[in-house]
């Protein structure tokens, strides 16, 4: 029973590429899961070796992520030629300490992308510093497209460490938030330490000044003062001011990630530690027959997850309302049939 | 029916603050939305006066966001405060463009704390640039939290435009996310025009200096070379950068929230609009009683949705099978006699 891909075909009708696209998506989803889900449940194969899954938190959302890192690595690819080209080409109305033209060029864009911006090269024309402004601002789009995805992910792993915490109510089940915070963390730390040692080694600066350097780069201050002024210090640069902004960035994000499964936990324990009563059975009994079946009892926890809101519910109810035809309270296949008759 | 009220003593017993207070914010997602759902659908009062109420998108989480932003406001105001004062007293130990020792202190740890660094007063000892180190450092928690809670904010209001897309169904709605939208937007205007002017009027700056020093200061790139150098100027630069930079923020939050009412709506306008066929029937059919009663309709279209996987659903579905003792997949008071026994 059950059979998602036979019926999918009758969903695609001649509807516009982008809803093409999200219903694909919708069934990855349902697909993935219809894979990995139903086990003794729905009773027709009593599978006595089905275990409960482990969550596919990581595949689940993979192909969404990996075309999302695509744009991402385009624009950033984009987004640095063409800063440097521009920059190449106008390095004449740049001025501060400069080093290999092509190199500057680079770097420049990259301090100003990251909105470093350490101030030893500056712009020095009107043009320059137009150019300067178009530059800093067009990176917003990808920052706001981060944000935007960062929001996404953390919503889908909000699903994700649901079904983890409810999991752990039967079994355990191990801790990928931790692990992915730690390890973030530790890249940090090494970004920190290599950029203090290489300031030190080769930049030759004091280690408080270099510290000073590494941490007002880290967090996009950039005052200014020391920095990387040597030709070896900014090839080092435009790839460590990369890698070190986008460390603190993945910290800040699995450090909002460890929030999200200590909170989903705290509410799975809450709600299904909690006892029914016979009002939570009367609450729970949505078409009101006296009698809570087992939907009715998923949507009552689900509501008391705060997953669902009442009002999503009222409305999908008047949905079922508007297609049970019969009003007997079931929809059955002669509901369905004036519709099934037009496929 | 359904008195919410009566049934939450029964559920706060001894257990720690945490988890009460989380019981609170869930109590009152849930007694909020009873005051302004249930319509009509239990079936027991056929209200004919009720119309499917605006959804209450603003104040469902009012309390959680307002609490969020008085813990960010003393975040704010003790930072300001302590990083003035601790570099009022070491004021000797700044180089750069001076004015009077108290505003300069206020002046530098704003423009530190919201990583603009203009570089135009900047530490000369090392004890400054380790303060200046933390000072930085220590306003990365807040910025944590604030992305943490703009995740969340974007999360629930994922399901209050899942319900805003399901009315759009049967009615008409207003649209709030592009009129924040566009409020944001034209704040970062109004700060960008009168940031241009002031630089311009009071310090004295070419058009074009004072548009590329708004520009560096909005999206904290902060080169350096002119800004604020006066007494006048520097207060104005106090309160119009964090107005500044706050604005840009919101200006990518309500990007982040329009993005997220459209999908809401693709998603609902795809499923929703999608007609039943026999194999749905099938595959909604949850107990497998041949039979698609209201829940396991609703359970079938959240699922559609994306809203809740499959898995979510086994897991509960085991839940309910381990409350039904009698084994006839229906919860009732017999079931319950154990637990309610207790009470």
């Amino acid at each position: 029973m059950a059979n998602t891909e036979a019926t999918e075909p009758l969903l695609l009708g001649s509807e516009d590429p982008e809803a093409q696209k999200l219903r694909r998506q919708l069934k990855n989803r349902r697909l993935r899961r219809a894979r990995s889900a139903p086990c003794n449940i729905i009773g027709d194969s009593p599978d006595t070796n089905c275990n409960i899954p482990e969550p596919r938190s990581e595949s689940l959302f993979g192909n969404i992520h990996s075309s999302f890192r695509k744009v991402a690595m385009y624009y950033l690819i984009l987004y640095l030629g063409i800063g440097s080209v521009v920059f190449y080409l106008v390095r004449d109305q740049l001025k501060g300490l400069k080093t290999n033209g092509v190199l500057d060029a680079i770097y420049f864009t990259v301090v100003t992308m990251t909105t470093v911006g350490y101030g030893d090269i500056v712009p020095d024309s009107n043009l320059t510093k137009l150019l300067a402004c178009a530059l800093v601002f067009s990176v917003m789009p990808l920052v706001g497209l981060i944000l935007g995805k960062a929001a996404d992910y953390l919503a889908e792993k909000q699903q994700v460490y649901l079904v983890k915490a409810m999991h752990k109510m039967h079994q355990q089940v191990g801790q990928r938030a931790r692990y992915k915070f730690l390890l973030a963390f530790f890249l940090l730390l090494i970004m920190i330490i290599v950029g203090t040692v290489f300031l030190v080694a080769v930049e030759k600066l004091e280690v408080v000044d270099a510290l000073y350097c590494v941490c007002s780069t880290l967090t996009t201050l950039g005052y200014g003062g020391k920095s990387f002024s040597t030709e070896a210090g900014r090839i080092f640069a435009v790839f460590w001011i990369l890698a070190g902004t986008i460390s603190l960035a993945l910290v800040f994000l699995y450090i909002a990630e460890l929030n999200t499964e200590s909170r989903e936990k705290a509410i799975v324990k809450l709600v299904l530690s909690r006892k029914m009563t016979i009002l939570d059975l009367e609450e729970a009994d949505l078409d009101g027959d006296g009698k809570v079946g087992a939907a009715e009892f998923i949507i009552y926890k689900l509501k008391d997850m705060g997953k669902i809101s009442e009002e999503a519910i009222s409305l999908l109810m008047q949905e079922f309302e508007e297609l049970d035809v019969d009003q007997d309270g079931i929809l059955s296949v002669s509901d369905l049939t004036g519709q099934v008759g037009n496929i």
